[in-house]
């Protein structure tokens, strides 16, 4: 039986309510097929989101491939998530049924710490993450790759009205992953000069956000073919090859602050010398192996190191509201539900322009 | 001919003001030997100082050797500077005969840059080097292991009336280093944990400084006989064998920040461990070669990387003022002039507790 509240059917019964599928990975081959488990009962708390869009952010590839030597099978990826509210616990004041809600990479923290004090559940040593984490109760967390979620609603954003629900989902984590850092690094301000390594997920959002707050933008990157994307679509200002001296030597100290996304080991001395006296290298992305640090030009210059990782809670909603004011979105391929596998093979070789985004609502039912 | 100012012997006529006697090196084998020369004449702007006492900096071992490759023979060394204001130009204010007057790394800068402009003309592009460096007449600079320097009053400062001159000469160099960094990065808030690496010249000032700020500082060091001397001789609250894994994991995430003097290559990543979440490792030694740097352990804690080269002017007479005010002096060992040669090989071995400091005034003439 269901009934229609705000334009959305709910289900009445608690059983179907709890009832989920999504697509898991049974083991490091990574290839994810469907899977029928529970969601728990929306507590009073809780917010009960029907999923319909979900974003493939590469570290969904290495989890589910255990690169990370952490993975727990069966694992439902996906921490990029859009959709609406179909259920609200007693408790909850912000959300109402039928509203567009977005969940990121974190479900949970301790709420008690210092970090969860300033609003950094990101750094709260005992945040639980939107999947493959285990929770206090010793449930495992099951991602966005799915029908449905409940979610505390602390950890449940509203998404603006203005903005299409499916380029909205990457901002989720690639969003704030760059906007974070980008505002609490004071990267934030008109007439500052952005750089920006890596035009992937993360990187072509920077770039919107950096537009947006007035900054100058260039864009570094391996790859000379990206120029035109970058100037042209992404509206960046200025492009660097980055294994071409000449102009990494004639960009030297004239940037404020650089968002280095890339994960693949590259060498930092280049980049630093990009920046200006006490400009700031931040880092977003986690390369595998250690990179080289020479500290003599980070002491000539008073420049910066810093790690940056997601963004607090309180961060996100200002992110997206921003994004809503400013209408940046990602730019995505939509897939179906069945084209899963191909993405990830898509993805492991960059071929993507930038974030695929899974078309739950339409498709996952049927995969 | 001479007359008596201010209980301050001055000659008069321009020749025997400006004829100078140093201690220089003329070839790699950084063996140093007297140096007759001549000072320029006193300009409008300028102090003239009668050095009494210059520490024994490091970095003087590694100019005379010409390891940094671009050393300029004849090279007279020293950058910690104490001594009295014996002739002062017709635009100084801030300076009288008989003053207790300090000059430490820098003797000039553009005066126009942003750096300049924010009373940071240690990260000048043109800043001039007390010695070693190319004045923009062409002159070359020579340092305090002199018996006078001539030095624009901006970079010239007070030294307070109480603490004694040769104990602070190492101020000017090592004080500043480690002082600079803990205030601009507000490592110098009562109850915030000072972590400090290696204890040599700049390692024991910072101990001393950190304590003065009311902070709890605990010392890192390779050698477990240090302990000692940082706690009961120092003043530190707490003592870490860096290579002991047990001391170093239980004192993970406590320190606010890190003060890392060491220049010999050593390992990044359990230090970074020892921050807190946002905390600061602050690096004011140069390694010669690359460190490794793992990128993981600064992204989850949100966690810096800092590069601190010396400190501003204003900030060197603040900081002179502040150890003024605490009694705060470097532990050093005072040497004559014809010991210098011994000094710089005890030095290479680390062998001093913890700064030579040349007695130019009774020593240097019979050198």
């Amino acid at each position: 039986m269901a009934v229609t509240q705000n334009g959305v059917k709910v289900t009445t019964t608690e059983e179907d309510r709890r009832k989920a599928i999504g697509l898991a990975a049974r083991d490091n081959s990574g290839v994810l097929s469907p899977f029928h488990f529970s969601r728990r009962a929306n507590g009073e708390d809780d917010v009960t989101i029907k999923i319909l869009y979900c974003g493939v952010c590469h570290s969904d590839l290495h989890q589910v491939k255990n690169e990370w030597k952490n993975t727990i099978y069966p694992c439902v990826p996906g921490h990029e998530i859009v959709g609406l509210v179909t259920e609200v616990g007693s408790k909850v004041g912000k959300f109402k049924i039928g509203d567009k809600a977005g969940v990121g990479c974190l479900v949970g923290s301790c709420n008690s710490c210092e970090s969860c004090n300033q609003n950094e559940e990101n750094y709260c040593s005992k945040f639980v993450l939107t999947y493959n984490s285990v929770c206090a109760d010793g449930a495992i967390t099951y991602g966005g790759y799915s029908d449905k979620i409940v979610v505390d609603q602390h950890f449940v954003v509203k998404v603006p009205e203005n903005l299409a629900m499916d380029k909205a989902a990457p901002l989720l984590c690639a969003g704030i992953t760059v906007y974070s850092p980008m505002k609490n690094l004071q990267l934030n301000k008109p007439g500052k000069h952005l750089g920006v390594v890596g035009l992937g997920g993360l990187g072509h959002v920077a770039v919107k956000f950096g537009k947006a707050f007035g900054m100058k933008v260039t864009v570094i990157s391996t790859s000379v073919k990206k120029r035109e994307e970058a100037i042209d679509r992404l509206g960046a200002d200025d492009f660097l090859v980055s294994s071409d001296p000449q102009q990494m030597q004639a960009a030297m100290g004239t940037m404020d602050g650089i968002i280095d996304t890339v994960s693949a080991k590259h060498d930092l001395v280049p980049l630093i010398a990009l920046l200006k006296t006490k400009g700031r290298l931040v880092m977003v992305g986690v390369p595998e192996h250690p990179l080289e640090l020479s500290v003599g030009p980070l002491l000539f210059g008073g420049k910066t190191i810093t790690g940056s990782l997601i963004g607090g809670i309180k961060d996100t909603q200002e992110m997206i509201d921003f994004a809503g004011e400013h209408n940046i979105t990602a730019d995505i391929e939509l897939i179906s539900a069945d084209y899963v596998n191909k993405a990830m093979e898509r993805l492991a070789k960059a071929d993507v322009r930038y974030r695929f985004v899974i078309d739950i609502g339409n498709t996952l039912n049927g995969a």
